[in-house]
């Protein structure tokens, strides 16, 4: 097998999107305590409570899945049958909000998983099937609940378990980004695709110390493939490291000699009010997904930044592994998101 | 939003690969059952139990994912480092075996989930990324455990539970098929995306029902896309529907004028010997990835058929869907394999 470099390919993990997709649509739902948060106001509708008519929270999970592509097309007067593909996923045993809203949706389906990395995942993929010329709308989409990921991965909700300092609360949101072929606004130009970094972090409590390591790998990844620095990007957006893993993140950047300072922003560490108390802030893959859908698109439309390179990151545990003794990998991907103009 | 279409789709559903990428390389590694099945002299690897020298199964199953891809490149002498991606998942909750294998693998890792369909999941989007030029090589991989499965999904093994007439048994295997630019013997030329289908069977020891509709719904996709009718294929080839979904299958396109007949094979079908009685079947994702890496690709290479549709069927449930009174939805993604000259 003779050794040879794809013609979109930067480097090993960074991908080119010769035909950069544009977002025609963007759609954030949140529940409650999101609503209350930093940016409430921003998101294009926030729940009461956190049933939202349904008998049971994955239920409503699955419905803010469905209702975010649904509220994308609607916003965008953009009519279903225009959407070739839906991409996406979500933190529940086997993506079973994604799945059962693909079933309402009747779209054909490709169903990812990179834990909360999973809406840049989305992105990259549907950037690159669309720039690659097999679709020309796809719609990336992921959801995550705090109550039902409560339920998978910790404690029943109705013990009310203390949490520890490090601990981040699951962000109730969907979020929806409709790419299309075409020359719009604010386009996807490139994608850095993850490696599983692992530094051997056990707590449970502490994800974002278990993901901070994939996030700088991928950072200094898409730098050396790139040939870019941070001073190409105005922002350098990361999923959900939280208040104790951004930290981890610029101390991992330092020590490599790249100060992230005022460009860096960590949804997970903002998506909350401090007074709100949720200790280290918000997390799951619907946290990257309400911000990137609302704040984020709003301020790369407006032109207050050009260009921005958004990171989701992903702890790549079950149940199972951590009772099992496993430590805790992580994953990031990324995609570049650019202004035109 | 204008409407367009896109250069490489055909229909809505359709993917054209119109740089096709080679199969460079495949490996199928199989549990003891399985290896004393009908195909378990065409596996590259059976072992000799369940746990391989690891101390829980589902530490044996991610060992197996791991070396599926190992083995696939040892047997070519590829390099790891010629390995753009991993693309590929599993059964398991956060599919984990993936996870935790691309961390020891050290690749650029895009995780899938589409239940047992993901092995041709993983195929389309290897194909597409290939002859969309961005990666080179891409390492598509999917493993499940018979083990893990029913501790996840059924009941504690030690229980020794009474299997139903329709239920299948997971393949204990990893299947890895190495995607490369170029020109080789046998080549991805299609790939069509299902959709999530839902007729409403709910009896999780009926899984072949679940699917059955999902594999018919990709089929008449995929002929309707691209033209094409039955007679411009050697084989069909179904993950794992079993010999009851087999049946319903058949029932299925029969009932809209097709006749599948001896054209049609479900690798969950045969992948036992009757002997072996394992009730309606193999299934799981593992199911087709080991006989698609042995026997179909041995066929492939030596001309006994030139062009096969493979589509892998997957059931899109969880315990806690199926425990809320969800139904079983499914899904069908499909691949064109072909043999050059």
């Amino acid at each position: 097998m003779a050794a040879r470099k794809a013609a979109n390919q930067l480097g090993r993990q960074t991908l080119r999107f010769a035909e950069p997709p544009f977002v025609a649509a963007s759609y954030a739902i949140a529940g409650p305590v999101e609503g209350a948060g930093a940016f409430g106001k921003e998101y294009d509708m926030v729940l009461e409570d956190d049933l939202w008519g349904r008998d049971t929270w994955e239920q409503a999970e699955c419905r803010m899945f469905e209702e975010a592509v649904r509220g994308a097309l609607q916003k965008e007067e953009i009519p279903m049958s225009r959407v070739d593909c839906l991409i996406g996923g979500d933190l529940l045993n086997q993506i079973v909000s994604a799945n059962f809203a693909a079933r309402q949706l009747k779209l054909p389906f490709l169903g990812v998983y990179g834990a909360c990395s999973t809406m840049a995942e989305a992105l990259l993929l549907g950037a690159a099937m669309i720039s690659g010329g097999y679709f020309s709308c796809a719609a990336c989409t992921v959801s995550s609940h705090f109550c039902t990921a409560e339920r998978q991965y910790r404690m029943p909700l109705e013990m009310g378990t203390q949490r520890t300092p490090t601990a981040q609360r699951t962000v109730t949101g969907a979020g929806c980004t409709l790419l299309s072929a075409g020359v719009g606004l604010v386009q996807v130009t490139l994608g850095t695709v993850g490696k599983v970094v692992d530094l051997g972090v056990t707590d449970v409590s502490n994800m974002g110390a278990a993901m901070a390591p994939a996030a700088a790998d991928t950072i200094f990844a898409h730098f050396a493939d790139t040939g870019r620095s941070a001073a190409d990007y105005d922002l350098i957006v990361t999923g959900d490291l939280g208040i104790h893993g951004s930290e981890l993140l610029r101390e991992l950047c330092r020590q490599k000699g790249l100060e992230l300072g005022k460009k860096h922003f960590d949804c997970g560490e903002r998506v909350f009010l401090p007074e709100q108390d949720v200790k280290s802030g918000g997390s799951g893959c619907g946290c990257s997904a309400v911000v990137l859908n609302s704040h984020l698109m709003a301020g790369l439309r407006s032109g207050a930044w050009k260009r921005v390179l958004f990171l989701a990151t992903g702890a790549l545990l079950s149940v199972d592994s951590s009772q099992q003794g496993e430590s805790i990998p992580g994953v990031a991907h990324a995609v570049v998101l650019e202004r035109r103009g």
